[in-house]
C-alpha cells in the first residue's frame, strides 16, 4: 500500500533539562516518514529542503523505502530552521528561532508517480498547502489524515477550516482543540470539531496519552509511563507516522483498526522521546517495535466480565 | 467479606466554577464507605462526629449496610469541618478554612465486633492514628490499604514513613508522589516508594487517571472523559472506596483482580464528579454501575495479535 506524506524536513536546535544539540535533523514529515516506513509501506515524500541539507540523510530515507522524488532541493537556498527550549515539566516549550528559508515560497508539487497513493498524511505546515495537495491528487485518497498547530489557528484560521472540510482525521493536542473550539472540556470540544469536517478527531495529551473519537465512540491510548522523556520533539508526528504507517499496512479504516493504529503510533512515540530528535527511531527493530506494543497491551488490558 | 473503614466523617463547604454549597456531608471516610457499600459488603465504620452531625446522614450510612458502631458521636463538640474553592481548570483548589473540632483529640476505638475484619482501608487521616488503628486489631487484614495527603508529608513525615511500613497498598495523587520521593518521573518515584513499605502503589491522576505499581508491573486505567468536571471532592475516596470494595468482595488480592478493582474505583469515581458532595454516589443503581464499568471497557480494549 503506498502513502503520500507532505510536511516540514528541516533542521532544529533543541535545548531539554537533559542537553542541548547543535542543528540535528527535523521536521514534520521526517518524522512521519521514517515512522511509517516501519509498517513496510511505499512512502512518497513531498517536501522543500535547501542546499546546505546533507544527502546522507536523503540517503537514510531512501534506505527505509520513501521515495524523495517529490523532495525539491532549492539551490542556493537555506533549509527550514527551528530551535526551541523545553521547560523542567517538558511539557510546554519556547520556540527561540524560527527562519523559514526554502518554506517561504514553498510549491509543493505532486510527481505523477506519486498519483496513485491510497493514504495521504498531511503534516503541519501552512493549510493552504496542505489544501492545495488535496486538489492536487486527481483520485481522491481512501484516508487524509491532517496535523495542524495553534499556530495556524491564529494567523490562517479561515484556511485552516476549509481544510479541515476536505479531511477525514484530524490530530491536535489537547490545548489546541480548545483553543479551536472555546471548549474546556475535551468531550465537548470533540463534539464541536466532528463538525467541522472530519470523521474522526485525536487528541494528543503527550504523557497523558490520546483520545480518539468518532461519531459516539471515544477510545483512549496511554502513552507509556518512562523513567525519562529526554526530548519530545517529533513525538506527535511519529505518533501520526506510526497511525497513518499502521492504516496503510493493513489497509483498513474502521474504528477497531483505529484503534489499534493508535497504539501503533504510541508505541512509536515512546521511542521517539527517549532521544534527541530521530536518533532513537532511525534504527528500530521489529522486536523492538512488538515489544514495546506488548508493553502497551500489559499496560492497559484487564479482565472483566459484566453478568 | 468485611472490611473495616477508617477516616474523617465531615461537614464540607466547596466552592466551583459552577456553583457553591452551604455545609454538606463530606469526609474521606464517608466517601469511602457509601462507594465500598456497592459491592455488598459488611462494612465497618471507624470516626468521629459532634452532636451537629445529622442522623437521617447516620441512616443513610446504616441503610447501606455500613455499621457505624465505631462512629464516635461527641456531645458538645462539633464536627470536623472543611471548605475549599477549586480554580477554573478543577485540577488545584484552595483551602478556605479548616475546623478540626472532635479531629482534634480523635481517638479511634476499634468496637470488639470489628475485630474479624480482612480488609482495612485507612483514609486521610494523621498518620499515628492510621498507625493506632493497624496496631489495634489483634490479627493483621489480608489486606491494608492507606491514604494519605501532601499535608502529613510535611508536618508528620516521619510518623507516615513509619506507618507506611506497615500497609501494603499506597495510593496518593501524582504530585505527592513527586513531593514524597524529590523524583518528577512517575516511574521512577514509584520505584523507590516499593522500597519504603507498600507492595502495591497506585498514583492517581484526576482526569489524567490511575496508575498501579507491583515489582515491575505497572497497569494502566484512564478517567472516563466527561463532558463536564462539576465537583472533584471526595473522588480520591471514592476512588479507594471503589477499589478496597470490590477487592473485599471478590476476597482476590493478585495482581489481576487489583487492575479490575482500579477500574471499578475509577468508575465510582466519575460518577462523583458529576454532582456536589455524595448526590451522585449516593443513590447508584447496579445497572448504572455495569454500564459506567461497560464504558471502560469500550474505552482502552483493543484488540491485537503480535505474530
Amino acid at each position: 500500500m503506498s502513502l503520500l506524506v507532505i510536511g516540514t524536513v528541516a533542521f532544529d536546535a533543541i535545548e531539554t533539562p537533559f542537553g542541548k544539540t547543535d542543528k540535528i535533523i527535523g521536521g514534520a514529515a521526517t518524522y512521519i516518514s521514517v515512522s511509517a516506513s516501519y509498517f513496510r509501506n511505499k512512502i512518497n515524500l513531498v517536501s522543500v529542503v535547501g542546499e546546505d541539507f546533507p544527502q546522507a540523510t536523503i540517503d537514510m530515507l531512501k534506505g527505509k523505502g520513501i521515495n524523495t522524488d517529490g523532495l525539491q532541493i532549492k539551490q542556493g537556498e537555506k533549509t527550514f530552521f527551528w530551535s526551541g527550549k523545553y521547560h523542567a515539566d517538558m511539557n510546554t516549550r519556547d520556540t527561540m528561532d524560527t527562519q523559514l528559508n526554502v518554506l517561504s515560497n514553498f510549491d509543493p508539487i505532486i510527481p505523477e508517480s506519486y498519483q496513485d497513493c491510497e493514504y495521504l498524511m498531511l503534516g503541519n505546515l501552512m493549510p493552504s498547502l496542505q489544501q492545495k495537495v488535496i486538489k492536487g491528487l486527481r483520485n481522491r485518497p481512501k484516508l487524509i489524515v491532517m496535523d495542524t498547530m495553534n499556530f495556524w489557528m491564529e494567523v490562517a484560521l479561515n484556511d485552516l477550516l476549509e481544510t479541515m472540510k476536505l479531511v477525514d482525521v484530524l490530530t491536535i493536542n489537547d490545548e489546541e482543540a480548545r483553543l479551536l473550539t472555546g471548549e474546556y472540556s475535551l468531550v465537548k470540544a470533540a463534539r464541536k470539531i466532528l463538525t467541522m469536517g472530519p470523521k474522526y478527531l485525536i487528541i494528543k495529551k503527550g504523557e497523558h496519552g490520546a483520545l480518539l473519537f468518532h461519531e459516539k465512540e471515544v477510545f483512549f491510548a496511554p502513552a507509556l509511563p518512562l523513567e525519562e522523556v529526554f526530548d519530545p520533539t517529533g513525538a506527535g508526528d511519529t505518533f501520526a507516522g506510526g497511525f497513518i504507517g499502521y492504516i496503510t499496512s493493513t489497509g483498513d479504516t474502521s474504528f477497531e483498526n483505529m484503534k489499534r493504529a493508535v497504539i501503533h503510533g504510541s508505541a512509536m512515540a515512546s521511542f521517539c522521546v527517549e532521544k534527541f530528535g530521530l536518533e532513537r527511531i532511525e534504527g528500530l527493530s521489529e522486536g523492538e517495535i512488538d515489544e514495546r506494543i506488548q508493553e502497551f497491551i500489559n499496560l492497559v488490558q484487564f479482565e472483566i466480565t459484566l453478568v
